[in-house]
Parts: C-alpha cells; sequence; structure tokens
C-alpha cells in the first residue's frame, strides 16, 4: 500500500475509534467520522466500504496489539503465575488508557447493536492463560486441584469484569489497585504455596509501565 | 391506580423489556413496542412519556427485585458466607433466565448510547456484600487481611464479569457451574477456615431454584 493511502486509512481509523468511544456505534456517523479525520466519506467507502467494516478494523486493531504486550514476558525464566499476572497488568492499562482499546471494548459491548460478527477477545486470551497455568503445574507452581483450561475461562470473565466495570462501581479506586485486590484473592487459590504480596510485586516490575516509571525515578534521582 | 391501567403499564414494560433483550435500545421504536405488546403508541406516552423513561422502567423493575431474593438468607442463623454466595445463585440465575432482568443488564450495557442516566445495579450490591463481610469477620469466620469494603468493589466487578460474559467465553458451561468454579478460587482466599465445597453446597441447598428441584425430586420419588 502507498504512504499515502496508509495514512489515510490511519487517520481514519483513529477519528472512528475516538468517536465510537465517545458517541458509542449507533451515535456515530460516517459524516461524523469525516468531518473529525479531515477526509472525504468517499474516502471511507474507499478504504473500508462500510461503517460496520471500519467498527470492525478498530476491534482488530486492539486484538493486533495483544501479541505486542505478550513479548516483554517471553522469556523462559519467568514464572508463568508471574507472566500471568503481568500480562494482566498490561491488557488492563491498555484497557483503561489506549483509545482504540477502549473502543474496541465498548464496541464490543454494543455487539449485539452492530450488524457484523464482531469477533470476541476471549478467544484468544482463554488459550493463552490455560497454557500459563499448563505450566505453572508443569513446574509445581499450581494448586493441586486447579483444572488450567475451566479456571482459565473463569478469570478470563472475572479479569474482564475487574477492568471493564470499575469505574461504575462506588467507592471505585484506580484499576491498577483493583486489579491487585483481585489477585491477591485469586492467588491464594492458584499458587501452589500461597504468597500473592510477593508475586504480584515481582510482576508489577516486569509491566513495561512500572518500568518506565522505574527508570523515570532514577533518571530523575540521578 | 385502576386495575386496568396497571395491566396496560404492566405489558408495555414485558413487551418493551422482550424488545430491548432481543433488539438493543436503539433497535427498538416506541412502534415496535406498540405493535408487541397490541397497546397504541398513545397509551405509551401516556403511561411512560418517552422510550427513555420506559428504559428506566425496565430498570427499576428489574432492581425491584433484589430485595425479594434476599429474603430467603434473612434467617439470622445462616452463616454470612454462605448467605452471600446463595445471594449470588439467585441473582445469576435471575440475569440467566428472567426477560426484565436480561434487558436491564443490557440495557445498563448500552448505557452510554441511552438518553437519560441508567441507575446502576452496583450501588445497592456494594454495601450488601460489605455488610455480609463485615458479619463474617464478627464471626470470626473471615480471614484476615481481607477488608469488607474494598473486597466487596472487587467481588460485585468480578461476579458481573462472570455472569455477564460466561456466553462469549468459549468453552462456555451452564452459568452455575461458572459460579460454582469462581467462588471455589475465591472461598480459598475468604475463609478463615477454607472448605470452598462444603460452603458452596450448603449455599446451593437454600436457593429456592435448588430447593424446588429438590422437592420436586422428592415428589416424583414418592
Amino acid at each position: 500500500m502507498q504512504e499515502r493511502a496508509r495514512a489515510t486509512r490511519r487517520a481514519l481509523l483513529e477519528s472512528a475509534a475516538y468517536l465510537f468511544l465517545e458517541q458509542g456505534y449507533a451515535g456515530t456517523s460516517v459524516t461524523d467520522i469525516s468531518v473529525h479525520s479531515g477526509k472525504t466519506s468517499g474516502a471511507i467507502y474507499f478504504h473500508y466500504s462500510s461503517k460496520e467494516n471500519l467498527a470492525l478494523a478498530v476491534v482488530r486493531e486492539q486484538f493486533a496489539s495483544w501479541p505486542q504486550l505478550v513479548t516483554p514476558y517471553a522469556a523462559p525464566g519467568v514464572p508463568p503465575l508471574e507472566k500471568l499476572v503481568a500480562l494482566s497488568f498490561s491488557v488492563a492499562q491498555a484497557l483503561s488508557e489506549d483509545t482504540v482499546a477502549r473502543a474496541g471494548a465498548r464496541l464490543w459491548a454494543e455487539r449485539r447493536s452492530i450488524d457484523a460478527a464482531v469477533p470476541t477477545p476471549f478467544d484468544a486470551w482463554v488459550p493463552a492463560v490455560t497454557r500459563l497455568l499448563a505450566e505453572a503445574r508443569i513446574r509445581d507452581e499450581l494448586a493441586d486441584g486447579i483444572q488450567p483450561s475451566e479456571t482459565a475461562a473463569t478469570l478470563v470473565c472475572a479479569f474482564f469484569g475487574v477492568c471493564a466495570l470499575g469505574d461504575d462501581v462506588p467507592g471505585g479506586r484506580h484499576w491498577s489497585d483493583r486489579l491487585e485486590r483481585w489477585w491477591s484473592l485469586v492467588l491464594c487459590a492458584l499458587q501452589a504455596h500461597p504468597d500473592p504480596d510477593t508475586l504480584i510485586a515481582q510482576a508489577q516490575m516486569r509491566t513495561p509501565a512500572r518500568q518506565e516509571a522505574t527508570t523515570q525515578l532514577v533518571r530523575e534521582r540521578e
């Protein structure tokens, strides 16, 4: 694809994500996206053919970013439950702070109002969590009686609730506090030798956001 | 209110709940509700004044049913964590099987597309769960280090995820299996002397649906 066409597609995707997030799918028209992006409606139909397809592109863009989130934890020496917790912090951060990820989550919540099959993130999450739990079993780090695949589905559902609903629950806290509190409950059941506080602290040190903050802090002190 | 007016309001509410559940808020018009209920559009505007108000009435009707769910567990002798688990099964059953409750949940998920302040169920749930955890603390049944109010918010979010998302997660199970699995993880952390299986079994015996099933079984055997 030519550079200019790629830039137009990107601009349309970002405008659409912003508007879907702010106004919802039903509340956003092709004209709105045209005005916000400064591109013509013709460009929208040329590149994405319909509002439905543009919404699907936003959702897929969100999914395309997950593998990047996994990369920092691919090192073989990292304990699998620590990888799982670190990964959950990265995903939760994206769902709280990244416009495309937040728009994707809103579109998914409104999926029954969209005239297209909106893909679900859980198809990728559940196998990934299952693998990490199975790896923990092999290393004798998973408590007896935990079934990796069935527990993975439960964890993914509960994780989504903790991330997605937090702002609507009274006495709301920052997403990272909520997630930390949730893991400290769940790890009691998951770990062969429960020590949630240590594991969560180690996992948080591995998340890029925390690493950046630490680097920043070190720089400021120097 | 006259009997006939009450019947009309009820018929409109039930038609609206059915259509909001099936087609979503944006996808349902006042005309649709008129056709489905067999009442005139004029009757809809007379009783509810707008589609927004009818949606709010559906959500409030859902909330109005929660206190009834609590009643079976109000007996003073029941251990509070057992009450909590039993209550969660009743709420989850309503959210899975009752049209008005399911419509209320869908309207809540689509709340940002509705031009009215849709009330959240969590304002009532979090204090109720906090009370039960605090009661468990007094009876020495809550693990050390669990803060009732903050843990309550986390449990409510995760519970909602487990109930609301189950059908979209691969390898989906019946809602009661998912909820049972979730409690067996979480109770490990909540109970002062963890024994999730026993507590869950006792709680399930207290839910009216299970009691009905048991009564039915006894009747069939007689």
